[in-house]
């Protein structure tokens, strides 16, 4: 490995999908992003995959000889060990998709594969939030609730490729449990995503008469997933909206408390859109761990945002292709 | 490490505590019982616990010189890499014990010291249910719910010695959860113990009138927590009985999901006491696992009870120590 070793992350997403060098200390170099357009079919999808990395290898002024290796992100569902995307619900019509093995043949550069959860959990391991901490379990918090578990440099990806599926975690396991977009009941995405949030917002409305800072925010919002308008009416002191919020804490300090009584890593990191909601809510959800976890745990486990914002999944897979390589 | 290599497992319980010398295939050679005596103090307890490897020493006829290493299970609260016992509820009152120091200054030979329940299914892992397997969790259903788990030869204890506390993941978080021995509601433990099989066995009888065998078996036993009694009772086509199992299996299905989202391993092991119900009741939790995980990790992982009974404890603890000086 070169001094000045430069190292390419791909992160494909539903919509756009953005490639990075970065250098040995996770610096970002250059990016590039190009539209996914998943409809035009997966060989398609692999060429704008081709594109871009070499996109951001231009755009950093480096050549391709200089790139130590490559690392891709994308979701799922996947077999990581071979590479392949299988049946993805947001790269429709995509299936059984050999990302790994084409990337690496087109360029010839050590490639590595790794689910977008997985992937940007590790980029905050490496760089972020977690860069001083043995293990570190994230928490992204979006439409949905993705999530990746790092031990001791390792992603805990699982022998099937479902490990750190922390949205599915059952956490109410009557039959009353909220359905999950999964399809299964209780899962903590159902509760705890910012689809539940805006979910249960409209619920409680819908048993209220009147008009509220929450009934008016929301019928004004043109945002198809107006979770920081929840977020914004409890600022404003709506009770309906402040106790929303109050349970969403409390829904992921149960799902911290799981992973602290289970894994119980150094670190806890929650990422993604809702955390733009600030230390209030940080600090409710740290309440709550507190009030639920064993004390040694409850006292010690570092529980903080993510730092590395949306880069996190380019980074991360970018490190994921510096772990074939490195040493 | 010599050819005939022989590691001391102890494990140490409430009542007894037992020795073990096992050779590199993790045969046992030779075991010594004796009395934990707790009451009788810390000093006393940790005498006791090198009468006790000299003896499993002495009965398998070797001399200390050929022991390689020695590893303590013992139950918690521990910090596991100091080597202590902190406050632990079952060796009353014992306090901040340094266990590993102790044995490691008498005997001069390394020395390892693990949580029991994580010693258990490092066990099961070397020489057991999983010794065909990278990752493999496992359940111990007794008074109350111990886990392990165990990634690739690790066993994951834990930044904080909480690591694998499967009897403390919450299932039910709505404030109607089943309150656990621990204090907290909605725990695994609280629903799918020996405990709770026969606490909602009699919460079942006394919303009933009139005899049933259930009733019967359970008025004419002298077992202090008669779990077995309700599987009996389930056997003989006792419908109550019937439902608190099959309810049993399914509490363990839910908890087994969590477990396969979240770390997905290879196998998934049950051991304890009941699993004595024998393959019925394995297939029930194996029913609802289908029925409940992600389809690839439900088909794909293996499910089965541990193969080694009680000698697991000091069969993983030598294990431990065998982990400090092999190769």
């Amino acid at each position: 490995m070169s001094v000045n070793a430069y190292y390419v992350g791909l992160d494909v997403g539903g919509t756009t999908m953005k490639a990075a060098v970065v250098d040995e200390g996770g610096k970002v170099c250059g990016t590039a992003t190009m539209s996914t357009e998943a409809f035009k079919g997966q060989e398609h999808g692999l060429n704008q995959m081709v594109a871009t990395i070499r996109k951001s290898v231009e755009v950093s002024k480096l050549s391709m000889s200089d790139i130590a290796s490559i690392g891709v992100a994308t979701p799922g569902t996947m077999d990581i060990p071979a590479g392949i995307i299988l049946d993805p619900p947001n790269l429709k019509p995509w299936r059984n998709v050999p990302v790994k093995k084409h990337i690496q043949e087109v360029f010839q550069i050590p490639t590595a594969f790794q689910n977008d959860a997985n992937a940007a959990a590790y980029g905050e391991f490496w760089i972020g939030a977690g860069k001083d901490v043995q293990s570190m379990v994230m928490f992204t918090l979006g439409t949905g609730i993705g999530g990746g578990i790092i031990i001791h440099d390792h992603v805990m990806e699982g022998q099937h490729s479902h490990g750190g599926e922390i949205g599915h975690m059952k956490i109410q396991m009557t039959p009353d449990g909220r359905l999950c977009g999964c399809g299964r009941r209780g899962c903590l995405e159902a509760y705890a995503s910012a689809t539940s949030v805006v979910k249960r917002a409209k619920e409680a409305l819908a048993t209220q008469t009147g008009d509220s800072i929450l009934k008016n925010l929301l019928d004004a919002t043109t945002e198809e997933l107006p979770a920081k308008v929840v977020f914004q009416a409890a600022d404003q002191g709506d009770e309906t909206a402040k106790k929303v919020i109050d349970d969403t804490a409390y829904f992921l300090g149960v799902g911290a408390m799981n992973i602290m009584h289970l894994i119980d890593p150094d670190m806890i990191v929650f990422a993604g859109g809702m955390t733009a909601a600030g230390d209030p809510f940080l600090n409710r959800i740290r309440h709550y761990i507190h009030e639920l976890a064993f004390p040694v745990p409850a006292a010690k486990t570092i529980v903080q945002y993510a730092l590395l914002g949306s880069d996190a999944g380019f980074i991360g897979a970018a490190a994921c292709g510096r772990q074939l390589v490195k040493k």
